[in-house]
C-alpha cells in the first residue's frame, strides 16, 4: 500500500484532532508505510511542509492527547486552489502532485468545511483528469454544522455542549442579585444558526433556559426586538438572550452594521461579525433603562477542548477512519457524511456523498424548527441536538490544567 | 443551640455555594435546629426574605450538587448597611434584630468579599452595642483575591483555573493559521491584577504561554504596549496578550475610557469598564496593520462551575465550617482567614482575623512577583497560584449538562 496524507483546513474545532488520530490509526491500521500531514493545509503544502506523523504520534497516549487537543494541531489555512480552468492556476496543481508522487502518497485526505471541501473537489477532478491513481477524500468538520448532506458535522456537538452548559452558568449568574438585567450573549455562524439554536439546550428541569435566541435564518428589526424585551422584562426581571452574529435586517445589512465604532477587519478584508450583542445591549439600555451585559463566546466555543461531547470526539474519529477505509477501497472525489439511523437509542453511522454535493454550499435550521414568534426552538431541534451532546472525555489534567499535544510547527 | 442564619453577598463566584454547604452542614451538625438562608443577603432580609434551608436541602446528592452549582443559591445583594452613628439609618438595625430574635437565631454568617464583611463588622458593632449575643462571623469569599489578612480568597483558585485552562485553548485557536495575529483577553479585577496574572499559568510543557500579562498595578502606556506588541510580533506571528479590565494610565484614568463608543454603567452608575482590550485591538490593527482579535471574559470567569478547583471548592467548604465552629465557641466580629503553612506539600489551615482588619480593604498583587519589564509574572506568584487549581470536581452530568441545584426565588 503506498503512503497516505492529510490536512486540516478551515477554522479550528475542538475534535478536529479526533479526525486526525481517526485518519493516523486506520492508514497505519491498512498498511500505510508513512501517514504524512500537511503544516498549514495545502498551502503549507505548497511550500513544502509537512511532517511524517509517525515521528510526533508515538504512543496510545499521544493519540489520547490528540483527543482532546482543540484547534488544528497540523496548522491550518484558509486558502481556495486557483479555478481548474484558470492557466495561470496550473502550477500550483502541478507542483502538489509532483510533491505527492515524490512522497508516494496514494491517499489524500482533507478534514475541513465548505470551502476546505472546494480543495478536495479540485484536486480530485484534477487528479481524473491528469490520470492519477490518488484518492482524495474529504472529511467534515465544522462547529458552524452547515455543511449538507451530512446529518451533522463533527465539531458542532462539542460547540454545542459548550454554549448549553456554559448558558446554563450564565443564567444561573445574572439572576443573582434579582435586578432588572438583560445579558445578550453573541454566538458564532454568519449565516446558519445551528450554534445559536443550541443555546435552548441549556433550558432543563434545573434551569429556565434563554428568554430569546435569535437566528441569522430570521430577519432582524431592532424595534420589535426591544419590544420584545421589554415584554419579557415585566415578566422577570432577568432576561437572557443568544443572538448570533450574523443576524440582519430586512435589508441584508448586519445588525452591527449599526454600531458606530471601529470595526476590525479579518484576514480576507471581510468586516469581522462581532459587536452585535454590544450595540443590541447598548439600544436596550437607552431604550430600556435596565442594566444590560453582553458577552461574547469568541474563540472560546471553538476551541474549548475541555468541555467537548464524548459522542463528537467519536464520531469525529469514526469519519477519519471511514474516509481511510473509503481510498483504500478506491473512492475518490467523495466526502464521508455522518447519517442518523435513529434518535432514541441514538445511533449514527457514516455514507459517502459526492464532494460536489458538499462543496460550496450552505445548510441552514429549517424555519419549522423556529417558533412561531421566532424566539425559542421547538422540540424537533432538541431532539435533533441533545443526541450530539452526551457524554464527556474528560481531560488529562496536569499540573491543574487540560494537557495537550502540541507540534511546533516554526 | 440556637438557630443559624447564613447569606450570600457581592460578586457569585463558582465555589461560594460550597461555602453554603459547609456553613449548612456544619450548623447542623453542632445542633441548629434551623439554618435559614436570606435571600438577596441582607438586603432580602430586611424585606423578610428568607428560606428554611432544610426545606430545599434534603439529601446528600443536593449537597454534592450544591457544591458543583455556581453563582449564589440563596441570590446576593449590593447592599451597604447605613453607617451605625447615622441615626436615620437606625431603623434598618432594629428591623434586622428584630427579625433574627423572631427567629431564634444565635449564629450569623455572611459570605461575601470586602464590601460583604462591612455588613458583619456593623452588625457586629451593633449587636455589642446592644448587648445581642449574636454571633456575626464572615466567610469570604471573592474570585479577585484582594481581601487581606487571608492567604487567598475562596472562589479565586476555581477563577484562575478558568483562566489558565481557557488561556491554553486560546493560544493554540490563535496559532492555527500562522499568520500574524495579536488576541487580547480582557481579565476581571477592577484594582487587583490576581486574576490577570493567574493567564500565566497557561505556560507549560504543552503550552508557550501568554505573550504579555498587564496588571491594574502597573501604569500602563499605550505607545509602549504597541510598541511591545511589534516587538514580541518580529519574532513570533501570534501574540497572546492578558490585559485587566482596570488598567489605568499614569494620569489615573481608565484606558477603557479612551474608547469612543457608547459605556455601559452598572446599577451602581459606576462606568462598566468594559472594552479595555477592544480598544487596544483597534489601536493595534491600525498601528500594526495586523490582524487582531478581542476576547472578554466576561462573567464566564466566575461562574464557569464545570471548571472549578477541586482545592477551591474544599477550601470554600472549610472556611464555612470553620466560621460555625467559630461562632458556636463564642466569637463574634471575625472573618475566617485562610493560613498557608507549605507549598510543598501545600498545606493550608483557617485562623480567625478581627473584621476590621478586611472590611472595605484591598490586597493587590506584590510587584516583586511581577517581571522587570512588567510583562511576565515571576516565580513567586506561580508557586503562591500553583497550588490553588489542583484537582477537579467532576461535574454531575443530567442531559449532557453539568447539572445545578436550584431554588426558585420568585
Amino acid at each position: 500500500m503506498k503512503n497516505a496524507i492529510v490536512g486540516q483546513s478551515g477554522g479550528p474545532t475542538s475534535v478536529i484532532n479526533s479526525s486526525l488520530a481517526g485518519v493516523f490509526e486506520a492508514a497505519r491500521d491498512r498498511g500505510a508505510g508513512h501517514v504524512y500531514g500537511m503544516l498549514h493545509g495545502v498551502q503549507g503544502l505548497l511550500q513544502d511542509k509537512y511532517v511524517d506523523l509517525g515521528d510526533y504520534l508515538k504512543s496510545s497516549l499521544d493519540i489520547e492527547l490528540l483527543k482532546r487537543t482543540p484547534s488544528s494541531y497540523l496548522g491550518s489555512c484558509r486558502y481556495k486552489l486557483p479555478e481548474l480552468n484558470d492557466e495561470s492556476g496550473k502550477e500550483a496543481y502541478e507542483k502538489i502532485m509532483k510533491l505527492l508522487d515524490r512522497l508516494d502518497i496514494g491517499l489524500f485526505f482533507y478534514i475541513g468545511g465548505n470551502d476546505s471541501m472546494d480543495t478536495i473537489n479540485k484536486l480530485a477532478l484534477y487528479g481524473k483528469k491528469t490520470g492519477s491513481d490518488i484518492r482524495f477524500i474529504g472529511v467534515p468538520k465544522t462547529i458552524d454544522n452547515d455543511l449538507c448532506v451530512t446529518d451533522h458535522t463533527p465539531g458542532y456537538g462539542s460547540a454545542a455542549k459548550y454554549i448549553g452548559s456554559v448558558m446554563k452558568e450564565i443564567i444561573r449568574d445574572a439572576t443573582v442579585y434579582g435586578t432588572n438585567y438583560v445579558t445578550i450573549v453573541e454566538i458564532m455562524g454568519r449565516n446558519a444558526g445551528w450554534l445559536t439554536a443550541a443555546a435552548a439546550l441549556a433550558k432543563s428541569e434545573d434551569c429556565e433556559g434563554v428568554d430569546m435566541i435569535c437566528l441569522p435564518e430570521v430577519p432582524f428589526h431592532v424595534d420589535r426586538f426591544v419590544e420584545k424585551v421589554k415584554r419579557m422584562q415585566a415578566q422577570k426581571p432577568s432576561v437572557v438572550i443568544a443572538v448570533s452574529e450574523g443576524v440582519k435586517l430586512e435589508d441584508g445589512r448586519y445588525v452591527c452594521e449599526l454600531a458606530d465604532d471601529v470595526h476590525a477587519v479579518d484576514a480576507f478584508g471581510h468586516k469581522a461579525l462581532t459587536g452585535t450583542a454590544r450595540f443590541l445591549c447598548n439600544t436596550v439600555a437607552k431604550e430600556l433603562k435596565t442594566k444590560t451585559r453582553s458577552i461574547e463566546f469568541s474563540t472560546l466555543q471553538r476551541c474549548a477542548g475541555h468541555l467537548a461531547s464524548r459522542t463528537d470526539i467519536t464520531e469525529a474519529y469514526q469519519v477519519g477512519g471511514a474516509a481511510v477505509k473509503a481510498a483504500a477501497e478506491g473512492h475518490t472525489g467523495e466526502m464521508v457524511a455522518l447519517k442518523r439511523i435513529s434518535n432514541a437509542p441514538y445511533q449514527c453511522t457514516t455514507e459517502l456523498h459526492p464532494i460536489s454535493e458538499v462543496a460550496n454550499l450552505e445548510k441552514k435550521v429549517p424555519l419549522e424548527w423556529v417558533s412561531e414568534d421566532h424566539t425559542q426552538m421547538l422540540a424537533p431541534f432538541i431532539e435533533y441536538a441533545m443526541p450530539l451532546i452526551q457524554a464527556e472525555l474528560t481531560p488529562i489534567y496536569v499540573s491543574g490544567l487540560p494537557h495537550h499535544i502540541y507540534l511546533d510547527k516554526a
